[in-house]
């Protein structure tokens, strides 16, 4: 760990000599991406805290990372107590500490590319109650001390098949500039990733198991559009691809013409959610006239087409025939006490690419045997990885990335024989999943509306999961994709007909195991005459529900038929794509259970 | 209606010689209230229009009334199309006409003491888009030209017992000025009627059917308190109740206090919800810090004590044994057709007012008979009045003031015979009313969560009702409470033990029927140990449920056996205070349900 204190140590020293009292080290890239490349795990480099979530500050005298409850236990473990605090950020949020511990006067610096204007605001209103002054740096002082920072991720940047995207770029940009002509802007700024993936139909490799390239966008209500890339991604390719109404730009002359833009006088929408504060300024300081809205690329992306539901569909074959022999492997071997964590994800990995088209996949596997799968953002190490042992239960959540589609889903099975409890709290599950997959709902109805159906009969015993139930996913891009969700809270989104959602109730019994099943839905219109616009949701994944978890006198006559209709549909996509034992097997798990 | 070109004219010739372009003229008091006293039936003045929502702006030229769907039909038949337009809100909002008709550089005025900020804001923004200039006057130029503008009500404001509020003014100073201790601020100032009303523990008479006295009040964080209220109100028990360390002042000198405030560079507790326009106004003028926050009374006012939800429980069964009553004399009357919807709303009145305790109705009873049932705000008036014909469906939606509660109820009964369909729409109803009754929930659950429960029996055939499915309730004071609800939006107030809200879903079928079964429910802390807190409704409405609308076979064993304990349970309740042939009936109709 003395390592991060050597960072650290020449972190301050750079603060001192641009006389900056402290610095913010958010988790995020200049996309305000949820995973981010090597080059921008500055958080990690100077702290040492690798968490998926979590943010840092490093004043002069001390430093401290604030994260969320997921992640107490490996905050502790990687954080060297000496160098920095570590603080749930519900408890004590980052800038009550931040401003709480500098003197009046002090100066405090972050990087307006790793943040949003809300939190600019948020963090100058802050700052100036306690005399503080908030300074934006123009180079990031970690990348300044960062000797051996890995460079910007270059793979290649390739075009996406329309008969995979079922629209081509021409008719996405012309969408785009009608949305824009009707919001009174000429330009709109693109910096999400998969925005702007999705708006030229192009992948990439520069981020772990999302298939987006690095490149800002902006598109005109011409319906032309500016691409910022390395110019090295670009292959002739893809030049062809884009053709004459999108122009090439390298990626650093993005701020340059957005300021253009504002000397032009041109009206831009910017998307306070998704631009960094730096888009924000540079368009404003340039005198751009700056209309708030929505990356008019979100809405449209999450609305799947009919050629990207039919990937899905298809996709969701080939990823449950793997799935299925992967959990007939299991089944034969982890009896024999031969199997552990590491050695399934290895397996199901194999199976995963056995069945084709698999290009990556779509996160690191969870793979939790007994109380690992109680641990909800479970990654499996050397350290703590664990045999599947027998009357324990076994948790696995994996998704692959195909051209056709991205997957997801979590099954949980038992070796050996399950306790009455685990029966009762994964039939509970179970029900849950089932009353949210066989949901009809209007428009106009909020994920958020949903979200008690699937947690109601884990309601009824005082039980509960801290996650949410559902969340979108993209066409062969993010397996976490906005706007749509159903949780608790913030996800007033409409669902529409087209957008995909998982599925996963679970349940976690800290110390013991861990439950969760999901599948992916998609929403769809009901097609009977009904009064109103009915939707319901479109199952999309095929994986048998391990059988022996189900305690059936808890199942009433729908569920039950649900559950049989579900196995026969599996049995019949499935079976013809696996190999002849999964078959037999298969046969035997998707067989109708019968209640008398 | 040239009474109505009279006034216009008025007006008009008030507003050029204020020399103002525009006049807006919101349906809402200097208090925000949802219902208004004579004197500030503004919108009804000029326009006619009587509903209970709507918004109008008059122009030197054009003058239009902005309404909700509800509204359609009533704004048709009351405004005169030559002098007014009608439009929805939701299809063309008031200031996008407004700012459309204006030209630019006109002036158009409006009453801060009638707006928010929040709508300040949005109208300064939509007038600077189009060069429009926002004027706040002084005084409301429809008073000026108002000759016989009823005055200001003038019932006496009498102290409520806390034998009744269950806690004394002293004790709720307290808390609230914890509170403010704790937002750094030195006052608060109150200006919902209701939650005067509850601080200071008094009741008057100013707004029909809601137990209020118009009064303002500024709370100190030193626990004293200051009411603004009209000194013939003031008797001098009230003096003696509200004791030393509340100052009683004119009720004009209200502006005044606020304004010394600001001098005296205190740190005041403002709500954007509930304070007018000009209290933020003269609080900035006048230098005061302003801190902006809910309205301190809104939340432990929602929260009823125990001893409020005893007087809950005990006003409900004498509310039971008079709708009870009430039911039994349709049961009998009805089929003989001589009952109409006035006869009815009558009848209703003399049933409570026999059970003693009755201090006034909580709302104009809605009593729909038929297609008049169909239409959800409905007041019957000697043009609609319909009576209540065999095989049609009757609603009835009414409650009562007592010192100890306040009730809602609404009973849907056939008279004669019911339709497959009539049985089919009205348990659904029911499956959605019990769903959501014996709902479970951990804390930290919005009413937007819940809000699905009670819709999905209709959502399964692709029905829905366009109402919230319940809204909070007061103790004695108003019948829509907030800050809880159950709805499908806005509605992300957690539940907690001691809310009393409403639970009504229902469906309605245009020019036919309208159904709908309101009972209130209490949230309470589930008493059993479980994993999370878990909590759950304690229902307080104990009236039949008409037994010829239910068809059993829709309903599962868990349904049925609500049913059948709640029946039980009414029985048990109500019968003892009722007439004996209303006890035979009520032997009937709670009698349990069989099915084979």
């Amino acid at each position: 760990m003395s390592e991060h204190k050597d960072r650290l140590n020449a972190l301050r020293a750079e603060l001192k000599s641009r006389k900056l009292d402290g610095f913010v080290l958010p988790l995020t890239d200049e996309h305000m991406s949820e995973y981010v490349g090597a080059y921008a795990g500055r958080l990690d480099y100077i702290t040492g805290f690798t968490g998926s979530a979590g943010n840092g500050v490093v004043l002069l005298d001390k430093a401290a990372v604030f994260i969320d409850g997921r992640y107490t236990i490996q905050a502790a473990a990687e954080l060297d107590p000496a160098l920095f605090e570590h603080h749930l950020f519900t408890k004590l949020p980052l800038l009550k500490w931040t401003t709480d511990n500098l003197p009046k006067g002090a100066r405090l610096g972050y990087d307006p590319e790793l943040t949003t204007v809300g939190w600019e605001d948020a963090a100058r209103k802050a700052c100036a109650r306690k005399g503080v002054e908030l300074v934006a740096v123009d180079s990031n002082p970690v990348d300044t001390v960062w000797a051996d920072q890995p460079s910007e991720p270059m793979a290649p940047a390739v075009p996406h098949d329309s008969k995979y995207a079922g629209q081509d770029t021409r008719e996405k940009r012309a969408k785009v500039a009608a949305e824009l002509k009707e919001a009174g802007a000429d330009a709109a700024v693109i910096t999400m990733l998969d925005s702007v993936a999705w708006a030229f139909n192009i992948r990439g490799k520069d981020v772990m198991n999302t298939p987006v390239t690095h490149a800002f966008a902006v598109m005109n209500a011409d319906e032309t559009a500016t691409l910022f890339i390395n110019e090295k991604k670009v292959t002739s390719e893809l030049k062809q691809h884009l053709g004459n109404s999108v122009q090439v730009e390298p990626r650093d002359a993005f701020y340059d013409t957005l300021a253009k833009l504002g000397t032009n006088g041109k009206s831009v929408l910017v998307d306070p959610a998704t631009n960094n504060a730096k888009v924000f300024k540079t368009l404003r300081d340039a005198g751009a006239k700056l209309i708030e809205g929505a990356d008019p690329c979100i809405l449209p992306k999450a609305v799947k087409n009919e050629t990207e539901q039919q990937g899905a569909r298809d996709c969701h074959i080939r990823d449950g025939a793997a799935v299925s022999e992967f959990l007939h492997w299991i089944s034969v071997e982890a009896p024999k006490g031969t199997v552990d964590e590491m050695k399934a994800v290895q397996k199901l990995w194999q199976c995963r690419e056995s069945h084709g088209g698999l290009k990556d996949k779509s996160f690191d596997t969870i793979s939790g045997a007994g109380p690992n799968g109680a641990i909800v953002h479970y990654r499996v190490s050397e350290k703590t990885n664990r045999p599947l042992k027998v009357d324990e239960i076994y948790l696995v959540d994996s998704g692959g990335q195909y051209l056709d589609g991205t997957t997801d889903i979590t099954r949980t099975v038992i070796v050996g024989t399950p306790t009455a409890e685990m029966k009762d709290r994964f039939t509970r599950v179970l029900k849950g999943h089932i009353a949210l997959s066989t949901m009809r709902f209007p428009e106009g109805t909020p994920g958020m509306a949903l979200d008690a159906i699937a947690r109601r009969p884990l309601w009824a015993i005082g039980c509960d999961y801290d996650h949410g139930t559902g969340h979108g996913v993209g066409s062969f891009l993010a397996v976490h994709e906005g706007p749509q969700r159903i949780a608790k809270y913030s996800s007033d989104i409409w669902l529409q007909p087209g957008m995909i959602l998982s599925n996963e109730p679970g349940y976690y019994k800290e110390g013991s195991y861990g439950i969760r099943i999901e599948n992916l839905i998609l929403v769809k219109k009901v097609e009977e005459n009904t009064e109103r616009e009915i939707y319901e949701f479109e199952n999309l994944t095929w994986v048998p529900i391990d059988r022996n978890l189900v305690e059936a006198s808890l199942l009433d006559d729908v569920e039950l038929k649900w559950l049989n209709d579900y196995h026969a549909k599996v049995f019949e996509l499935v079976s013809p794509h696996v190999d002849e034992a999964t078959r037999n097997w298969l046969q035997v798990q998707t067989a109708p259970i019968m209640v008398m």
